[in-house]
């Protein structure tokens, strides 16, 4: 037996217990006639002590331990002498009799602790050791926490976990898919799914009633900081249910969560907002509602004043930020060069302080009288020390974009965002359709399965199809998308008007999804569902700035996993037996 | 709201109460001046009745719906007239009031009921209907449940369940790998994993010290009966433990199961088997102990008495079918031919039958005599009414494997392979090497990780390392191997030695294990671990013959999922982007 004991559970009730313990260097130290070992696991560190008065030769191996050894420890538990209060087995020491090297380690290339000196790309080549780092480990511990806990409420309200395939057929519509040759099918493939969308309204057709999965998805897309090739969703559906019913039970879910994991109880109804009203307050649909701070609309007062910039804009809007009129010069500036990046892409930024006397004093003042600016500030309700900030352009959606990121960047100069506040919200009645300049069409939204709002369908035949919303619904929590979801069409007639709408010929909508379509044709039940996104819920819980950190093993942004070098090579035979040949453009081997 | 009770919860209790229900038409029926129809959904059935007298329209409506239409019905709870005890809302019917078709059906290509009319391709083309169906359903139920337990069980163990990547890198040991080609890295692949092996062990280097994962496992082999080419695991593996402890850990978990699932109570330790013995006594690694008849070796006894067969013979064995001396002629020449089938290969079977007077009368009579023949009957302690069978050859494992055959199909007929019955075994010491008549050399039995026996080790050295054993160690039940896994190398200089021994050049096993290897050198702790096969310990508890039925979507013996018709062609946009061209032999697309 390696241990009796683990390096976290040991209490000053334990004292005089013989333990064997098991585990890694975290340091040894030699002062005086002592050695002094952290031994650390999972479960925490306790301290060992070596003395040479009792066994000269065992302090001496001790003194010699490297960082990262695995050793066996077996020894008596005794009082400290100075109680280390920052471990809760800081109360009690081991006074060491037996000592055997179970392994030995090279130097690790960063220190292992939570504040590392390792950077990014080592640890992640060395994501081994940087998983023993107390930080990562408990990240991790979270996402179990967290599964744990999703399965017991899904359970509970008689959820299925079901398994849906992971070798399915490609679809051309939506995100690119990652392909698998089939060696028994020659010239065909698999496709890794995006999401189960069709297998769980399958399920939903074969009368499951709840399904549940948690499962890995995967897309091949240019990565960014918070998307992975392959990342995990909690996959909902329901029957005969509305809008209403899923909402309230996934609501549910979430309050189960803060009070399970966080111990946060939140008892109110989590307020909802039109996507309509997202975008026009907030400038996206997926808002930051820790902090207020809603757009105001100016065109009514500031237009027509003789500032060209506004004079020719089709959309001017601001935001209000509290008590930020000590804004130096610099700061501002800094926040017009910000607007100004290409990511963002405003041409710039007017600014107006309210004084302590309730004038206004702004960056356009040539323009203005001061009873349009007080008209201006009576818009925001702004008060004596408050900074106005207003952006325009001639494309409202892109102005608000703009003004979103704005938005987003003052409330974290002012430290609004703080990551253990939680502001849940759902965002409702999207629209259907969006336009796609693009592809020169209207495609859908979410999918083509989500169901219109039952009073919108007359729309559906009119000449402005852009106007008709969907029963579908996000939830937002901190200005992130946890999750979302829809009410399905499960009509036929419906659905094929939906293809027809989104420049389907019946004959591609048949090729495309023509087994869900001969499905829905056996009886398919009323149904809906939504989906969260498991990295996101625990980097959010975690409060983490990138789903990187609560995954176990993830990959940098050229989809590469450094640690174990793939993707790779494949010997000549495997492609033979797959019948595929490479065939590289020359462009992309210089690139 | 589409309903207020589901289809499987009204008792005599409800009775009175006004409720909506929603479902499928399983069958309506006219009878005199009522209609009849039975509505299903997952929980259950109830039977609705429309009446003539209170609304003949309704009723007419209600006449005229078809089988698997879905309907929303409004009405009074009352007691039946005539009650059906078989099932549970069998006490009660449903007054109608109102009636809603939600959604119409097409007639079913085959009836949705547990005794189906559909053949197996029809169900797989139609896996929504098939699914519909209890007994089907019921399967993956079972599943849930399952895995809600084992999920119970390993984290109150302390086991951490960690999501392992799906795209990893190929490596050339092993069965063949699926693959995923890299757009953003041209020429290179992923490969999906056969199991999360390495990455486990990795979590161990890393300090996880109990980690699980339920997880997709993919293997492109050619197919059978119990192979899908994905399928899941209960992957799960520790840090600072010896056999025992993973053996104790895990027979605790197969007794929850056997407690919560089937509620049977295990109170014994499983038996262990060493592998010699498993082969010498049932020819076969995963033996079915719900029955006994041990092979009996006749070496001694038969051989050199002037048959030919069994004088040229290097293995002679038996088995003794208790009670069977009444099988006719008819009934031994079809197991003559049963073992004579190729996939067996046995050149014949000898036969002999314990009298009532205790003469033992065989079918090689003329060349034993009574006296050699009663040697044998008591080697087997047979008694009047016995059967005694018989193989011999020149291969004694060949032999073996053949009587394994013969032995489960004699158990089979005489009703010995009770679904119901249980018997588990550990089956030990495995051998650590295997040779591999293909290769010319000895291949790691399970894989180059698995650690010797430490009193094994000096054999490395030797000129037979086939007789060095394994710390693995399978998990049996009814002849099923649910389970396995081994204590790991974790010292460095004895995983070098495993890969020379395996044929490795060093920098073969560099470059194929180096990061594993790389990560042993800093600090790896002694673990072990096993892996449960998911779809067998449902097949068992379900009592199924196939993984296929307790798989939602299984694919068919060509990799071929029939619904969705997967794998399918890509687009040649699709395979420019990832770099690759078709590159079929023309045998392969004529074949």
């Amino acid at each position: 037996m390696y241990r009796t004991k683990n390096c976290g559970e040991l209490r000053i009730a334990d004292v005089e217990k013989n333990v064997t313990l098991s585990g890694w260097v975290q340091r040894a130290r030699k002062m005086g006639g002592m050695t002094f070992v952290d031994l650390r696991d999972r479960y925490g560190v306790t301290q060992l002590v070596f003395s040479e008065d009792s066994n000269a030769d065992l302090c001496e191996k001790a003194s010699k331990l490297g960082r990262e050894y695995v050793i066996q420890v077996s020894g008596t538990v005794r009082e400290r002498q100075s109680k280390n209060a920052n471990i809760p087995t800081g109360d009690i020491e081991i006074a060491a009799e037996t000592l055997n090297v179970l392994n030995e380690s090279k130097t690790p290339p960063f220190t292992i602790d939570n504040n590392t000196d390792g950077g990014d790309e080592l640890r992640m080549k060395y994501r081994y050791l940087d998983l023993r780092r107390e930080c990562v480990r408990k990240n991790l511990e979270l996402r179990h926490k967290m599964t744990m806990e999703v399965r017991r409420y899904l359970d509970a309200q008689g959820f299925i976990e079901v398994e849906t395939p992971m070798l399915i057929a490609s679809t051309p519509e939506g995100a690119r898919d990652f392909v698998v040759p089939s060696r028994m099918n020659p010239g065909q493939f698999y496709a890794l799914p995006q999401s189960p969308q069709l297998f769980k309204q399958l399920l939903m057709v074969s009368g499951f009633d709840r399904y549940f999965q948690i499962v890995k998805c995967f897309r091949d897309e240019d990565l960014r900081a918070d998307r992975q090739p392959e990342f995990t969703q909690i996959d909902c559906e329901m029957s005969f249910v509305e809008q209403e019913d899923v909402i309230t039970l996934f609501e549910g879910m979430a309050k189960h969560l803060f009070k399970t994991i966080r111990n946060v109880e939140l008892t109110e109804k989590f307020p909802r907002i039109t996507w309509h009203d997202a975008m026009k307050y907030y400038g996206s649909d997926k808002p930051d509602t820790r902090f207020d701070m809603k757009f105001v609309e100016l065109m009514d007062i500031m237009k027509g004043h003789g500032f060209g910039v506004f004079d020719s804009a089709t959309y001017i809007g601001g935001i209000c930020a509290k008590g930020a009129a000590s804004y130096t010069r610099k700061q501002l500036d800094a926040l017009t060069d910000f607007v100004r990046r290409p990511q963002i892409g405003a041409k710039g930024m007017v600014y107006a302080r309210v004084e302590s006397d309730g004038n206004v004093k702004s960056s356009v003042d040539k323009f203005y009288t001061q009873e349009t600016l007080q008209q201006m500030k009576n818009a925001f309700a702004a008060e004596p020390g408050d900074l106005i900030l207003i952006l325009s352009g001639d494309d409202a959606m892109k102005t608000r974009k703009q003004l979103c990121e704005l938005r987003l960047e003052v409330a974290e100069q002012l430290g609004m965002r703080d990551k253990n506040k939680f502001s849940c919200l759902w965002v409702v009645d999207f629209p259907l359709f969006e336009y796609s300049e693009e592809e020169g069409r209207y495609m859908a939204m979410h999918h083509p399965f989500t169901s219109p709002k039952p009073e919108d369908v007359p729309l559906l035949d009119g000449s402005d199809i852009g106007k008709v919303r969907a029963n579908a619904y996000d939830m937002v929590i901190n200005g992130v998308e946890v999750g979302g979801g829809s009410i399905r069409i499960f009509d036929s007639s419906l659905q094929n008007k939906m293809f027809r709408l989104l420049g389907f010929t019946p004959e591609q909508a048949q090729q495309q999804f023509g087994w869900l379509l001969d499905a829905f044709k056996y009886g398919a039940p009323p149904h809906g569902g939504l989906a969260y996104g498991l990295d996101r819920w625990v980097s959010l819980f975690a409060g983490l700035d990138s789903i990187r950190d609560c995954i176990a093993f993830p990959k940098n942004n050229s989809g590469r996993d450094t640690m174990i070098d793939a993707p790779s090579k494949l010997e000549p035979s495997q492609l033979e037996e797959l019948n595929i040949a490479l065939d590289i453009k020359e462009n992309k081997i210089i690139s």
